[in-house]
């Protein structure tokens, strides 16, 4: 029984059993005629939308990364330490509602790929340039703040990771805990810029 | 010309041209018969040191490791903002000294590999029990102090990476930046612990 779907919603189905299972199972062991099998789709589509198995996994990839941008962009319009809250919030409700997504994008194993760290690096790029944005409001940006900030989100990328995996810690206090490191990082007194 | 070596000596040398080659090329561009070429032995005798090329890879990233433990061993006699400023300094001092040694360890790249990715946890659960011991003195040690610190070690690590490809900022900047980071992060004011 297969089910008609759009050419836009199948590669979108496909991308979406992917994430789940490139979470869950490193690359070697994700098979595509498994993913192809799950969709209730020939392996023969599965090849049409995705050429090869590394194709595929690059493109879910790219896909969670973009994902992740889109829902944590800033709103520009709000003083700093709303914008940077504000976008904490909505950054690890992202990752705590889409836990496989954010792995895949980030966890170490998958910097192994030149192309996959590629595609992390234009993510961590994004949100560093957001940031220095940002602070470019309350402070000259130099070297320190940016190797600050760049730091920062290796800081943000590893505490998540490790919640995802142990949850005992409260969403606000996550929160609390980022905010105030990067403010100390780029030697700023968030009530002085409130 | 071939030199006399005793068995450890010729190890330690075998070991220190592996981490100068590791650093300089990805792990498939190091060719093991140019390290015997390198160190004047035959292919033979580099095998029976390391049976593989993995074998003497994984080696040489657990020796570097064992080396930056041991020059960053904290004196626990200090108060624990000199333990950590002294404990930073030979910290910056070991991976500005030893660059291809730093990144052999520490590079994204090299987390490709779950053993040598084992091999740099236990070097960064070792300095996170080294910090919690410390800080232990002057504050309780709960999940979010656990998670800061978690994040701390990857923050100094990825600030630490780029500052050997762009060393711009001064060591006593970056020292700062890691020091203030860390009491913003476990939330304790570093004048309250003088």
């Amino acid at each position: 029984m297969r089910t008609r779907l759009s050419t836009e919603q199948r590669r979108e189905q496909l991308l979406a059993i992917g994430v789940e299972r490139f979470a869950k199972l490193g690359y070697d062991e994700v098979l595509v005629e498994e993913v192809a099998q799950l969709a209730g789709v020939s392996r023969g589509l599965m090849y049409h939308y995705f050429p090869t198995k590394r194709d595929f996994f690059l493109e879910v990839v790219r896909t969670e990364r973009d994902r992740l941008l889109r829902a944590s962009e800033p709103d520009t319009a709000l003083p700093i330490l709303d914008q940077l809250n504000t976008g904490l919030d909505v950054y690890l409700d992202f990752a705590r509602t889409n836990p496989d997504a954010y792995r895949v994008v980030h966890r170490a194993a998958n910097a192994a790929d030149e192309e996959i760290r590629q595609i992390r690096e234009v993510g961590l790029a994004t949100n560093r340039d957001r940031i220095l944005a940002a602070l470019a409001a309350v402070l000259p940006i130099d070297d320190t703040v940016r190797l600050a900030v760049r730091g920062w989100l290796n800081f943000v990328m590893a505490i998540v990771l490790d919640w995802l995996d142990n949850p005992t810690v409260s969403q606000a206090d996550l929160r609390a805990l980022c905010s105030r490191t990067l403010f100390a990082a780029v030697n700023v007194n968030p009530s002085d810029v409130q």
